[in-house]
C-alpha cells in the first residue's frame, strides 16, 4: 500500500480532533469529539478511540504512514505520556502507547500543542520561510514553540518554547505554576480582563468581561482597557525579546484569542520590543499575527509526523516511504 | 600534509590569545598579546597578527586544518564581523576575512566568547555528556551559550545563549544595553558590588570593593553582602529557568569570576531555581560550576572549529580530513 498521508490528533481540554492529512497540509478526513475532561482517564481515552475509529473507517486510512499528536501540556515526549492541566484524569497518561495500540502500530510522534501550532505556522503559515521562529498562542494560557535552524525544535520532552512560564517580573504576582511574574500571569486573556476590572473598567451592558470585551473598550479609547493591554504587550515583548536573545529567532508569530485584539495588542507590542530587544542581533526581529486558525493543531501534528523521521517507518510503509511529499519537507 | 590540529583565537578586551590545539583539547603551542583596546582598528588587528605570526612560526602550524575564533561580542558570524563592546575601534570589523588572509586561507569559524566557553565545557568540562546545556560566564558582564540536541547552538550570528541581556524584571533598572531589568544588570560582579555598597556594606581595610570582597563579607555573615548575592542568584535563577523552559536544557554550568563566590552564590541559586523552574520538564535541572578555567575560550574556539564542518575543507586539508579525532566529535 502506498502511504502518502499522515494521521493527526489535536487533544485539548475542550475537544479532541483528528484528521488524515496529505503532503500539502489538506485535511482530507476529519473527526471530532468533546473532551470529557472531568471524567476519568479511560473516558477521555474512549473519546480519543472514537475519533480514531472514525478515521480508521475511512477508505483513506490505509494510506496513513504515521501519526502525529499535538496535546495540551505538559507532555513528555521522551516517556510518551501527557498530563494536560485541564484534563485532571490524565496524569502521566501513556498516550503514545495507547494510540499506537489503537492504530494497529502506526509510528507515533507526540508534541505539545504550542509546538504543534508552531509546526503549522512554519509549514504553511506566517513563519513559512523563516529558519528561526517563535510562535505563541495567547489565549486562556500562553504557550509556544520554536523553529531553530530551519527545523521544529520540540526539545527532548516536546515542550520547548513554553514562553508562558518564563519569568519577566522577578517580584511579580504568584502564578498558579508556582513561580512569580510569568508571561502568562500578565498577558493571558483572563489576566488582561482581571487587571482591567481591578483598574475600574466596567464590562459592557451584556456583562461580557472577557479580554475581547476589554479590547473593544480599548478601541473605543478606554484608558484602563488600553493600559491592561499595554501591560500584556510589555510582558510579551520582554518574553519574546528574551527568546530572541537566547535562541536567535527572526520572527515571532502570535495567535490565540488575545491576538484577535489586533493593533490594541500589536502596536504596543512592537513599541515595547524596541525597548527590550536591544542587542544588535535581535534588533531586526519581526512580529506577525498567526494565520493558521483553529486547524493549526491538526496541521502542526501532521507536520511533526511528516518531518520527525518516523514517517514511513511503520508496518504500513511501502514505496511511498521513499517519496515524502516535497511540500512537507522544507 | 596530515592536518590533525586546529588553530584557535580567544579575543577579549584585555588579551588576545592563540593556540594550536589537538583532538583531545591539548594546547600544544600558545601565543598571547595584550589587547590595545583603546587604539584603532589596525592596532588591534596588529596584535592579532602578532599572535598568528607566532603560531605560524611553529613547526606544528602546517598540521592546522581550520581556525576557530571566540570573540568578545557582539559578533556577527553570518557577516564575519565583530564589534566587541570593550574594543571601541572594532565596529563591524571584518575579522573573519582578515584572519583568513593572515593564515593563508584556513577555513575560519567565528563564535561569541560565551558560546566558546560553552563549547569548551561541553567538550571537556562540566557539561560533558549533556545533550542540552546552558553555560554562563558571570563576570564583569554576563554571557552564555547553548548546547541543544547534543550540538553547540551558536545561532546564525554566533550569539545565541546571551542570557545577560534577557529581562527578568520588567520595571527594573535601566541597563546600558537600553533595556530594563536584564540579568546582567542585577547579577554581574560590578552590580553585586554596587548593590552592596548602596546597602551600606563597607569594603575591607584594603579598600577592595569588588564582588569577591563582597563574597568574603558574605561568608563572614554580613547580611547586606549576603542579600546582594541572593538578589544576583534570584536573577540568575529566573534567567536560567526561563532558558530551560524555552529550550529544554538539563544543566546550567556557571563560570566567571562571580562563580568563584562558591556557595555564597550557588546555595541561593539552587533555592531560587526551585521557585522559578516549576514546570514538570524543567524540575530536574542541575546547576554546576564551570571547570575549564581561563583556557575555556581557546579550547571552545578549537571545539567549534573541529565540529563546525569547516574542518578539513581548507587548502591544507589532506588525508587527515577524513580522520577527525574521535575525542573532538561527541
Amino acid at each position: 500500500m502506498h502511504t502518502d498521508l499522515v494521521a493527526a490528533l489535536d487533544i485539548g481540554g475542550t475537544k479532541i480532533a483528528g484528521a488524515l492529512v496529505d503532503g500539502d497540509g489538506a485535511l482530507l478526513v476529519r473527526a471530532q469529539r468533546p473532551t470529557p475532561a472531568r471524567d476519568g482517564a479511560e473516558a477521555v481515552m474512549g473519546a480519543v478511540g472514537d475519533v480514531l475509529a472514525e478515521l480508521r473507517a475511512s477508505s483513506l486510512w490505509a494510506r496513513a504512514g504515521a501519526m502525529g499528536i499535538g496535546s495540551a501540556g505538559p507532555v513528555d515526549a521522551s516517556a510518551g505520556t501527557v498530563s494536560p492541566v485541564n484534563v485532571p484524569g490524565w496524569r502521566g497518561f501513556p498516550l503514545v502507547d495507547r494510540v499506537t495500540e489503537a492504530t494497529g502500530g502506526l509510528p507515533v510522534v507526540l508534541i505539545g500543542d504550542g509546538v504543534a501550532m508552531t509546526a503549522a505556522e512554519h509549514w504553511l503559515g506566517a513563519a513559512r520561510g523563516y529558519d528561526n521562529a517563535l510562535c505563541l498562542v495567547v489565549s486562556t494560557g500562553v504557550g509556544g514553540g520554536l523553529v531553530l535552524g530551519g527545523k521544529l525544535h520540540p526539545g527532548p520532552t516536546g515542550n520547548a518554547g513554553h514562553i508562558g512560564h518564563i519569568c519577566v517580573d522577578l517580584d511579580g504576582d504568584l502564578c498558579p505554576c508556582g513561580a512569580r511574574g510569568c508571561v502568562e500571569r500578565i498577558a493571558s486573556g483572563p489576566n488582561i480582563a482581571r487587571r482591567a476590572l481591578d483598574g475600574g473598567w466596567l464590562p459592557g451592558p451584556d456583562g461580557d468581561s472577557t479580554a475581547a470585551s476589554v479590547a473593544a473598550s480599548a478601541r473605543a479609547g478606554d484608558l484602563v482597557a488600553i493600559a491592561s493591554y499595554e501591560r500584556a504587550a510589555q510582558a510579551l515583548a520582554a518574553g519574546i525579546a528574551a527568546t530572541a536573545t537566547l535562541a536567535e529567532i527572526d520572527i515571532a508569530v502570535i495567535g490565540g484569542g488575545v491576538a484577535g485584539a489586533g493593533e490594541v495588542l500589536f502596536a504596543p507590542l512592537r513599541r515595547f520590543l524596541r525597548d527590550y530587544a536591544t542587542l544588535s542581533f535581535v534588533q531586526q526581529l519581526r512580529v506577525a499575527p498567526a494565520v493558521m486558525g483553529t486547524d493549526a493543531g491538526l496541521v502542526g501534528a501532521a507536520a511533526a509526523a511528516w518531518t520527525s523521521g518516523v514517517w514511513g517507518t511503520g508496518a504500513g510503509a511501502g514505496a511511498g516511504a521513499k517519496g515524502v511529499p516535497a511540500g512537507a519537507l522544507r
